[in-house]
């Protein structure tokens, strides 16, 4: 099931609430990523205090490891990872394609060599229904190919991006009808791609919003497109989308992107971001981002960010002593880091969330970007 | 500070209580290891949670690493490494003997090269003082040679062990000579070496004992010998020395290691195996060892241990689950299987201390035993 309420609406940016078989979720929220069955270096019970109310798993991934029979064994991904809350897969469309020439693409779906063990493979449109049927996921997300910006130099001229859309635009159709056929309970998500297009954005988003599905994604962003491309395109396309249905900004992205993302009317976002920087000692603050490694930490005795509640801040572990971690290759460093990162961006869409709720999203973001310019 | 209450016996077994500067120890007392001012792998917190009552620093590397102005400016290591609780601090000794041909020893101390940044050093026995003294150590170790058991294949020979183990004892008292001109009110423990000889160790206890000190260690054990000269000396020298004092048997070891201790008077053990053993998928249980790596775990449902009580297991983690994360290297699963291995170990000597109180040891110990045997 879905339900989407819309609750408030400030210009474009929304406050929702969306209800999935597996709890509730307030928006605008962002997902943490959880890849392989665990958002990296943070225990669930920890995701669970800082507020996490849906994290994402990858189809292709967990399809490698642990496979189909130990998922279907455990009756899905939630039982398996100890995450009773909503979760959302990707398709495992842009993991395929980021094999290179390891795969081949058809109209039928991508061929390749399972990087963990070389078995050929054959994912399709109704092979990603079916494994994201056995992970119960509360969100599916249809089977597309991702329309890159540039391969190896050569940028996507608007006749491949159109070429690369309308087969995604076949799969989506291919993937309602087996998600269907299936008796899936949960929410299959169509992706609007296009590349940098705004004609072919257009012309996919009325497509995929005939077909009427629950939610819709804006896929084809954050893949090494210069900013002010990405821009253009959430400037451009959220917003045309149903407003009664989410709207799901995928693999996206910096404090600031989510921030220009809700002013544009995205619900959801999901990025690797804060778990990843966190492991490479790289903290984001209310005041600019901070590099652990950076010597001039070596004797400062304050916390990551006074103003900060996260267990890391608020237990007032040092930025001497995570600079000091982090120079051991201390586990500790980016376990630190990682919960102080992820409780960051949840905290940042908790406050516009606030902030939509009270009618105050204009002062809130006029502060957030004073604030983040200030630096630490 | 340091005072020390014997609440119980059974056989050479002992119930006791330890009160030092930060708090109060209840003993039998597993410490877990924290190297560079953090037990690797586990949050402070949950170290708490499960019930650490005082944990080590290493205080050679604590010297390299953050280095001593870092930890004067923070008071000592407590609240460098936020952990206001007791602890112990090794002398440095037995990280400086073991970088081999890189160090020269001499009756004034040991001269090496740092392996940070390769400045050459001078370890001393007050150079040891001085440092655990800005560490603020609860229980200060003195330096020692620790006699190894063998050197290249040449197993150390009774005159060579008595050399060893007279120049500690020389050391012992420079130690506590400027332990006392420091004005340290901490506690200050010596250790008995002398190898695999019941003759040096009953003479470096004797010199040791008369020289009054608030506890001792027995050191040159767990450093490569074969098991049952181990046992032998465990079963010499602890039950020998005083018994108003805290016995600490340095670097040991398996379950079984600590139940022998326990039964031949050992208050205090320390050893890297819950924590190394964990990051290398090895769980201790209550009914014997398990390797996580194992594909028999593949599809098994199971927690780590149904009768266990820890984060991991009681939150029903399953052994498949592990397996996976193991597999794919995600952080977790050395995270999970650090706070149950520690708690394991805490648990292990909760059970005894409440057995001593009960005055069932021998039968809990048989149980432990059996149950050890049966099998995962």
């Amino acid at each position: 099931m879905l339900r989407f309420e819309l609750l408030a609406t400030h210009g474009r940016a929304r406050r929702g609430r969306l209800t999935l078989n597996h709890g509730v979720v307030e928006t605008p929220v962002f997902m943490p990523v959880g890849t392989y069955g665990s958002v990296k270096g943070v225990l669930p019970r920890d995701l669970d205090a800082m507020g996490a109310q849906i994290i994402l798993g990858n189809t292709f991934h967990l399809w490698m490891r642990p496979g189909l029979d130990v998922l279907r064994r455990f009756g899905g991904l939630h039982r398996f990872e100890r995450w009773p809350r909503p979760i959302l897969t990707d398709s495992g469309g842009f993991q395929v394609w980021s094999l290179g020439d390891m795969r081949t693409i058809s109209e039928e779906g991508v061929r390749f060599a399972s990087p963990v063990n070389g078995d050929r493979l054959f994912l399709t449109p109704e092979v990603s229904m079916q494994i994201q049927t056995v992970l119960d996921s509360d969100v599916v997300m249809q089977f597309d190919e991702c329309t890159p910006y540039e391969t190896k130099g050569h940028v996507t001229t608007e006749a491949e991006a159109r070429a690369s859309m309308e087969l995604s635009l076949r799969w989506a159709a291919r993937c309602k009808a087996e998600f269907e056929r299936l008796g899936n309970r949960n929410a299959l998500f169509g992706i609007v791609q296009g590349g940098m297009y705004e004609p072919l954005r257009e012309h996919s988003l009325d497509a995929l919003v005939a077909m009427d599905l629950p939610g819709y994604a804006i896929g084809g962003v954050s893949v090494g497109e210069p900013k002010d491309e990405m821009r253009r395109i959430v400037a451009h396309t959220p917003h045309q989308l149903p407003a009664g249905k989410p709207r799901y900004l995928m693999g996206v992205g910096t404090p600031e992107d989510l921030v220009d993302g809700v002013a544009n009317g995205v619900d959801l976002f999901d990025c690797v971001m804060p778990t990843r920087n966190a492991r490479n000692a790289h903290l984001f603050t209310r005041f600019g981002d901070l590099k652990l490694r950076n010597a001039r930490f070596r004797e400062d005795e304050r916390p990551i960010d006074e103003s900060c509640t996260c267990h890391a801040c608020a237990s007032g572990f040092s930025r001497a002593y995570l600079h000091h971690l982090e120079r051991c290759g201390e586990m500790l460093a980016p376990m630190l880091a990682t919960i102080h990162n992820l409780h960051y961006y949840l905290n940042l869409m908790r406050e516009m969330r606030d902030a939509l709720d009270a009618g105050t999203f204009d002062a809130w973001r006029a502060r957030f970007e004073a604030e983040r310019a200030r630096g630490v």
